[in-house]
């Protein structure tokens, strides 16, 4: 089957004062009718995902605000919105500072901080209890009860049914992911789990995070952009048998026969009657995952709550065989896309004329040759000059500049195939880097390095390893504000847990299969930004010449570091070693894949420093 | 006045199994006359200190075991004995098998495990409720109800009833502090824990950690070995005043006036009616340092009890100027003594006809020659060849061995100055070391030299910099089971919070003013052991070149590192220029306090590789 090469990132500017302008009074409206005082708005939907369907873009459609991370709370005559450090500046040319004030928010706490100090005696706060944390709405409610006011949990969402030309619920079809990629049946994986849900003194698990579905019943969808899942929701009990509720529209037949008798299909709003149905029973949910919602309606129905961790989430970060087979694949094919941007990036754009809309476009070009990309597995991040220094930057046609000469471009991107999810980032000068730069760039690849050829003992958690990858920057008295490393799916969310490399404490030891990103980085604001991220998986313990076996790390992801950038005499021998050795690499693993310039540029760029 | 020279450490077997053959019986009778099936020893006391005075070593009075960690449960017709594996062998020397089985102790968790699966119906199990943590009992009353079982909390413990010849409490006379070590009075210390008390929304701290009250009162006491510590109590409220329990001999007219009149002195009888005096209010108590009785005796009395770690514990962490000051000149001194030591090592030692006890003894009376010896900061470790490899070791007569050539010898050790408290280990080699020998000890020293040399930003904790200390060691499949670094006190514990520098997770940020040790190690068992260790305490953030400011550490600890151990060609430069300017400082900081031969050594043993 012909790929089809429409592009899946657009790059127009969405959001804006507007929609507050227009929507907000409608919002009101619908308060005034339920006689509330008012109404809190998450970003987050009832999936909880990072991506949301159009659909339920609720804080956008009230206020206009874009970002990924916020909420608001409005009021009948006044309405504040909560935005952290990132989106200071975007809050404020997206939202009508007429219309909102402005807060900082701090991590978790803001909307409660703020109801603790300005929620008024007999107001009535209504929310959608799908939308929130059981531990969130809980401080929520403490926060009002001080004030005297009180919070109303309500059936329906009153933006729902003042949005009239809301869009409709994504309907995409599913499909099997077939077994020579998922490497085990969903009848072995549900027997998995079922077993850990009955250790655990449970009758079954309420799986609301749709990753998880998809990856126990060995099916993908296409509800949401840039992660292949299908929005639904499943108990599974401890027989390893599953209600699985889901809109019919999205099954064929295909997917019903390989669904087969174990797994129940039931409509989305039959939730609530099976929910009802486990009286009596020890039912595990996770409050990370799963909202308040769920666990009231399993209280009300006589339930025992087990509040533990989604049981699918760390067997599906553990890769099996097939997994890393599948991704292993993806990662060179994409590899080969890669290297063909980076050559197009070391020749055409040295002009000083491309911008940062310009080469992620070209980057997705490169990928579609490839016939298997599937999507983006995020919107690429195209950052020239100072916006590479703004570290969740999306490139617009607002913001879009110029990859200027004297300047470097950073861009992290990834691909979904249908065996592997990459996420990748380069960066790379145009023209000739400053001194500073090269230094800075050096002492990133350093740190890099260091967590790239870590040993480590069974029971080390990503927590402990973060400051390896920081060290060289912290001794030049530099950091960077972001974790090191988050978990990867295999055709699945580019962010997955439960292991991660940051500096936030983690429980969570490293266990073999695990995929991990490996991405430190610099950043001066206003000038430049640079990261290099590669993808890498964790090995089991193996003997590396002492008296304990040690785990450590796979590479996953082929591409030159840009060695204009590298200060030789700042690397150690063995991390010259290293660097040489990956160029090598890079060289095996993908000159078969490109030709003629490219192919000449390769060698060049994997070239001994 | 002269320093009195009787040895602080001795070096007698003590306990074994006589003493359950002795005792078990007795405790047996009284748990008869109480009706009980069966009574619970932990072997914490009432203080929940590393030390126990004499009196409070009940485990060791009904086992004979008398490792610094364990417990029992005495039945009328069994006894079973919890020891970790650092006790194993040790347990089964001292305790007889025929009185007590034995379980491995996981950590924290022994005696709910036994409960759980061994508690028969209709049991009753006293316990002294001053000598369990509020948490740990709770986990105990629910594996005693799964059973059909009861705890039941007793007002005397009976083994003080059955132990005839119990010891007395001590009652070692309280000094003052002066306030050229303190630094701070206090009255100010008072009034900074009211003020953190008031802030936390409470009327009132109980303080049971005889060292928070000592570093609060400005006082020292010597109830214990090795810290100098009067055993006692106190309640703090949120305006500054305290009522201190203890007992009247330890007070002289000294220590009265310096306590003053916001300081109310009450008899360590009174404590439970000033608990029941504590009706209505809110108390601040520390479920880590303060047992199940004072949250009973506050529940009951009406109190809202507000778990919260001792207020005291943070500002006694950061070590203020004068404190800072006086540990350093107590290291400077002791390093002298130390010296003296490390060149007999070097020279009488290498006969190979020394042993253990007198390489001890000689290092104790190097210390005494500083005639400000006060204690030892702990029994010393003093390891040869094998020994080294046990990690709490601690050497007497019965394993007593020679350092023999060809060996290493490892001595960790510490001294009690009226101004500081070090913490230092050395490993020195008897005759010619190994090469693995050698190469093993480098990687300890690199991952020592990355501790002690690193720059990190404020919240950095140090669960985050302990696998820099590991790196070295993982790399070559090697690693050690012990933590990286402890909290360290002035004129106090060895051993303090709440910061530590280990793989546990841990989510206190290092401080400025933080005094922690730095001692990777690496152990061969059967065969020898190695550990380098010095003290280092947290530096303000400073500029260091980059844009942001950055903590690191000062070192506290000048003793030469053993050049024949360090394979040179196993170091960067950076660790081989460090190596060269800590012994120039160790040079110039100690050359002056030895002479003659000993001096000529140093020269010689500081000298540039």
């Amino acid at each position: 089957m012909q790929q089809d090469i429409s592009l899946f990132q657009t790059y127009d500017v969405k959001g804006g004062p507007d929609f507050g302008r227009r929507n907000l009074p409608k919002l009101r409206a619908q308060l005034a009718e339920l006689g509330l005082s008012g109404f809190l708005v998450p970003h987050e939907d009832e999936y909880q995902n990072e991506y949301l369907p159009d659909c339920n873009e609720r804080l956008m459609w009230v206020s206009g605000f874009t970002g990924s991370a916020g909420a608001a709370i409005v009021r009948l005559h006044d309405a504040v919105m909560f935005v952290d450090g990132r989106y200071t500046l975007q809050a404020a040319q997206q939202v009508d500072d007429a219309l909102f004030s402005f807060e900082a928010m701090a991590q978790g706490s803001h909307m409660e901080s703020w109801l603790r100090a300005h929620a008024e005696t007999g107001e009535i706060y209504g929310y959608d209890p799908r939308l929130h944390s059981p531990s969130g709405l809980q401080k929520l409610e403490a926060a009002v009860a001080l004030r005297g006011a009180e919070l109303r949990a309500l059936a329906t969402n009153p933006i729902d049914v003042a949005w009239n030309d809301r869009p409709p619920q994504p309907l995409t079809p599913i499909r099997v992911q077939p077994l020579k990629f998922a490497g085990k049946s969903h009848a072995d994986k549900r027997a998995e789990i079922a077993k850990s849900i009955a250790d655990q003194g449970a009758d079954a698990a309420l799986i609301t995070a749709p990753a998880s579905i998809a990856w126990l019943l060995n099916i993908r969808g296409g509800d949401v952009q840039c992660t292949p899942l299908p929005l639904s929701t499943a108990i599974i009990d401890k027989h390893g048998k599953v209600d699985f509720f889901v809109a019919p529209e999205k099954l064929t037949p295909e997917v019903q026969a390989h669904l087969g008798n174990e797994v129940a299909i039931k409509a989305e709003g039959e939730i609530g009657a099976a929910l009802a149905a486990l009286k009596g029973q020890t039912v595990i949910a996770d409050p990370n995952t799963s909202s308040a919602y769920y666990f009231t309606a399993l209280k009300s129905a006589g339930a025992t709550v087990k509040a533990a961790q989604d049981p699918v989430a760390l067997p599906k970060a553990c890769k099996n065989a097939a997994e890393i087979a599948g991704t292993t694949a993806a990662h060179i094919r994409d590899a080969g896309a890669l290297v063909q941007f980076l050559h197009w990036l070391d020749t055409t754009a040295q002009s000083g004329e491309v911008d940062e809309i310009e080469a992620a476009t070209q980057l997705e070009l490169f990928r579609h040759t490839t016939k298997q990309l599937r999507d983006l597995s995020f919107e690429s991040i195209s950052g020239a000059g100072s916006n590479g220094a703004v570290v969740h930057y999306r490139v617009n046609q607002d913001t879009n500049l110029r990859l200027e000469k004297g300047s470097l471009f950073l861009i992290d991107s990834g691909g979904q195939y249908d065996d592997g999810t990459t996420d990748v980032t380069r960066t790379v000068p145009i023209g000739e880097p400053t001194q500073e730069m090269r230094e800075r760039f050096t002492l990133v690849l350093k740190g890099h390095i260091a967590l790239a050829t870590v040993r480590f003992p069974e029971g080390t958690t990503g927590s402990a390893l973060d400051a390896l990858a920081r060290h060289p920057l912290w001794q030049a008295g530099l950091d960077y504000d972001h974790g090191t490393g988050h978990g990867v799916g295999v055709f699945l969310g580019v962010h997955e847990g439960p292991q991660r490399i940051s500096k936030a404490p983690n429980n969570v030891a490293l266990r073999p299969g695990m995929i991990v990103s490996n991405e430190p980085g610099y950043y001066k604001t206003g000038e430049y930004g640079i990261r290099i991220e590669n993808l890498q998986y964790v090995t089991p313990p193996e003997d590396v010449g002492g008296e304990r076996k040690m785990l450590g790390f796979k590479n996953l992801t082929w591409a030159p570091i840009h060695r204009a950038l590298v200060e030789v005499d700042l690397l150690s021998l063995s991390e010259r070693d290293y660097l040489n050795t990956y160029h090598a690499q890079v060289w095996e693993t993908v000159s078969d894949l490109v030709d003629g310039d490219v192919r000449d540029w390769l060698k060049a760029a994997c070239a001994p420093i």
